[in-house]
């Protein structure tokens, strides 16, 4: 019964199979092997972007500044919703990769709305005394397990490029996204007016990589240089490349993304009516309070995942909200006994 | 007849296996589930050292220069020498993580001499104006291929001691300098007077996992900070884990640095007489002169490996000097093949 | 008719007179002169704090980030209000000299609230993907006008070493805050809590010096260093202190200050029921709203001050904020002329 | 007898005066002053340089570390000699306003090579892995008290350009040298290939200005946001400006330097053949060895300059390095009275 995260569950057999199949005699280093040029390729197709800047790096939070800093100079801010991964979970990464560059927090929700956005860019001020309009940045889906569709992400690329800024996307949970949308990655992404999207593979089935794509190729360089000094630039890269390679295949990506969200949604049916669910939950995500006395009562029966208040003490009665997380992983089974144990 | 680089080669099926039995259903994310304790448990007996922070990452770069960045200060020098890797290979990596301190580059060999250390840091002002005493840096093996003896450490201990300078080891090659000085972790570490040492896995045989062994436990939290803020923390940390579990059990990571060494041996032998032995090869890496044609011909028949100037324009008689690394993958059958390109 | 900043007037004759005293034969370099050191100590017995480390800087941006940088760690967020100078006006200076902290906003009014301060600290995570806690941060006068009491200062410091966080009090407007409280410096810092305070020179009469005291020694080295590695230690420094010298001689510093707050209450009292005023002006500087077309009026004659607003194109009668500052060289036939456009 | 540095002596009276008529009434901010656009005006018009973008700050440390950060990427190396001020003086200011580039130090003398740059550039890599190529940097004159010829900065701009990198001239002594060299300043900047200058007033005779010209003015942009985030641009702009005014006045520059490089010739002349001279002194600036024992009567006397030894102890007739600088302000009495002291 373990909902802590999307990271918490074993990688599926697909992978271990591509890393053993990878583990063939000699190959270059530093991604210049044919596995990882192959992947390469691949991702290429998949986003429908055949001059595509593709690369590999093993975590979410390097993958996202490593991005921003292609964009950002140091002086500029990054406009972002509070309750940002890059915000609120990456103990200032993205300023450490900018080089000190601001987030710039607009609106008090999860969702990005185009009109505050323009509106927090307007208001932003010009002079040499202010900081400077660098990038816009998005989560799809978002930390609270909602999903902008293909026209908000159109809306606000076009408030971005009003204003010659970049979007990026935050794809940690890319690919629940677009299960829960049913369209391409590519719809998803350049076509919808993003700039520079994070392919994540770590949250869905993979050990830990992340694929950054730049719809730009002219970054690349940039990218690569800031990969190599933020020591992302694995020298055994075929062992990333060998992830992305199984979790490609197939279209595993999609099949594992799909289970988490219906393993999510079958909690989520067995929550309504008993707990209070927060926002409607859109993919593997599921905000929910309960009585304190239930989720102590769940912890007691082995239950793992993260409450927003203490369980222990405090008035029993009183509900408690806590984040649920499906990956593909999960069984029915641990769902319906948690379920049982909080509704029984 | 893959010479370029001990990461060329395919790891070994013990760290497969590692990696599968650590596959099993959930555990806790960022290094909290048992195999992870487990393995900072390990590597602490292995050293000796009870009390040591104990800390996993994927790159050799970043292991460095989080351990540099913990004791270093933006306004200090490190002392180093010119062919560190921190200084040739990381692409400014330790200026980034520790907020733009300076490399002080001391001699002109890969072995930093004591006197050299002592002068140098003599010499560095103390003023408000000058790049403050930061920190000593060694390479063991070096990047040349040189082992410092245990008595050589100490010495230089000694020096970074009476300037009140912490010694961090890069130990990239760690195992391989351990197998040829027949010493353990603990003598070539805080017994010889290390404070913080890399002990290095990838390019002995992991996909991608370095440890960071700080001896005085007083920088854990900060290391912690910096490591997440550089996006070097994995959330599913037990893969890192489950490598060194491999890499520590049976002494595999011995054994392998000592088929590494003996592997360099076997070529050394063959080149010896051919070639112009730049320097006393000590562990697995070779830097030797043989003439242009001879590396062309070997080029041509498939082999792979650096050779510091162009092979195929230029007089063919001419020596050209090559680097060649084995690792314990490496075959006699292709260093005997090499050979006999090469002599025949 | 220049009420656009209290940057804009001249200096007062003594500051001129104190240059060209200290414009005598040779001196020591980087603070090391006697006036220099005269100036430390002056500076320690008005603040009533014999072991304060004291220093000139010329900007009030470099005295408030050299200030911060010396307390907060690069993983760490600073408290402060929306409108802060830190935030608002310094093109991401803090981020640049604490090497990437992060600014953390707290309430949506200029007076930092100690029950919305100590919510927020509560609030900001604990674990390493956070951005750790690092400082509170006050302005005093703040940058709409209105003054903290010594027991609204108390209260905040309270709550900062509640959690172990030093208080900085960006003092650009120490003086007439100072003056407008009837209080001394001591009372309005470290007898009220304060760990790091800016006394402000170069908004009240100077042409570009600040104090930097912090009231823990201890901080003094870190500094001195990272004074002279932002290019802030000046060389020929007795000019600095010539300069702090004359504004301390016979309370220069606050006979400005009083003379400042006079004449802004001059055309307060002028504005009131003309104008629509913001907040209750209690310094220098009022924020105001007039028809755009007064404003329009005051412009054509010759008066320079900021409106929020375009002021040439717009509904002529719609209300229009500005922002009017007053230093001590304003004339009051200035005031009076420009109550007399808007009024008459 | 104050031979420490050129920034040991008083301003001349024409700066004085220079600030008194600045300082009339109000004026705008941040260099949007009639009295700043008029020395932006003047700054072009002496350099011959129309488009050039011009600007104050107040310190050289400031001016050199924000010109080579608007051309320097973090990832960067500047090329550069061992003695540089930047390198040397500067306490890793470079190294943060770049955000970690890197000094690679060329050769062993204070006058940059060009065949040695140009080897030195061949040498550094262009892989991902090195510090890529980002700017030379030399001084003119040098930490040493030489000068480039015409021909020699020439000579070292077409090696730059051949590999498409900028030439920053650090010219905290600009104006000795082209008094020594009887040329002009553009002559000594972009007509020999200078990309950014720094054209420095506080060694020779101001408060603390420094002028930074880069001849192309598409840095202009960056340059001022980085001034402003380093805390570097001056409210009270005017301040600095009306220095820059009383010194290109009359060509007053040229006359302090002037001035300066007799008052050291004469030094030079007297201690010819009684001190051993190093190199050859061709500004303000002398390195020259004497017996201890005549440096310390000369301090017991009341002298001021740097040895580089302690004069106190030892053999009192081992010769001692001094160094000695002179600027417009010292007399030709005390330059006598210092040499009947040591030749007595």
């Amino acid at each position: 019964m373990f909902f802590a995260s999307d990271n918490s569950g074993p990688v599926p057999p697909q992978i271990l199979d591509a890393l053993a199949r990878a583990n063939q005699g000699p190959a270059k280093a530093y991604g210049n092997d044919p596995l990882s040029e192959e992947v390469v390729h691949r991702l290429r197709t998949l986003f429908e972007a055949p001059d595509a800047a593709v690369y590999l790096v093993a975590t979410g939070t390097a993958a996202n500044s490593l991005a921003l800093a292609s964009y950002v100079k140091p002086y500029d801010a990054i406009f972002c919703t509070p309750p940002s991964h890059i915000e609120e979970d990456e103990c200032n990464a993205p300023e450490f990769y900018t080089g000190g560059a601001k987030l710039r927090l607009v609106g008090d929700s999860d969702l990005l709305d185009a009109d505050d956005l323009r509106a927090a860019i307007d208001r932003s001020g010009r002079a040499v005394h202010n900081a400077q309009r660098g990038a816009v940045s998005i989560t799809q889906a978002t930390e609270k397990g909602h999903v902008y569709t293909l026209e908000d992400i159109a809306a606000l690329s076009a408030v971005a490029r009003d204003y010659g800024l970049p979007l990026h996307l935050d794809g940690a949970r890319f690919a629940n996204a677009c299960a829960a949308l049913d369209c391409t990655p590519a719809e998803m992404t350049w076509k919808a007016g993003v700039d520079v999207a994070v392919f994540g593979g770590t949250k869905n089935g993979l050990m830990g990589v992340e694929a950054v794509i730049f719809f730009d190729p002219e970054k690349a360089r940039e990218f690569e240089l800031r990969r190599k000094r933020g020591g992302h630039l694995f020298s055994k890269h075929r062992y990333l490349a060998a992830q992305m390679q199984g979790y490609l295949q197939d279209d595993l990506w999609l099949d594992l993304a799909r289970e988490a969200n219906a393993k999510s949604k079958r909690l989520l049916d067995g929550l309504t009516g008993v707990a209070e669910i927060a926002g409607t939950p859109q993919v593997n995500m599921i905000f929910a309070k309960l009585p304190r006395k239930l989720h102590a009562k769940a912890f007691a029966a082995g239950a793992y995942y993260y409450c927003m208040d203490d369980v222990e003490s405090g008035d029993q009665d009183q509900p408690v909200m806590a984040r649920y997380v499906c990956d593909w992983s999960i069984s029915e089974d641990q769902i319906d006994r948690y379920l049982e144990i909080v509704t029984g």
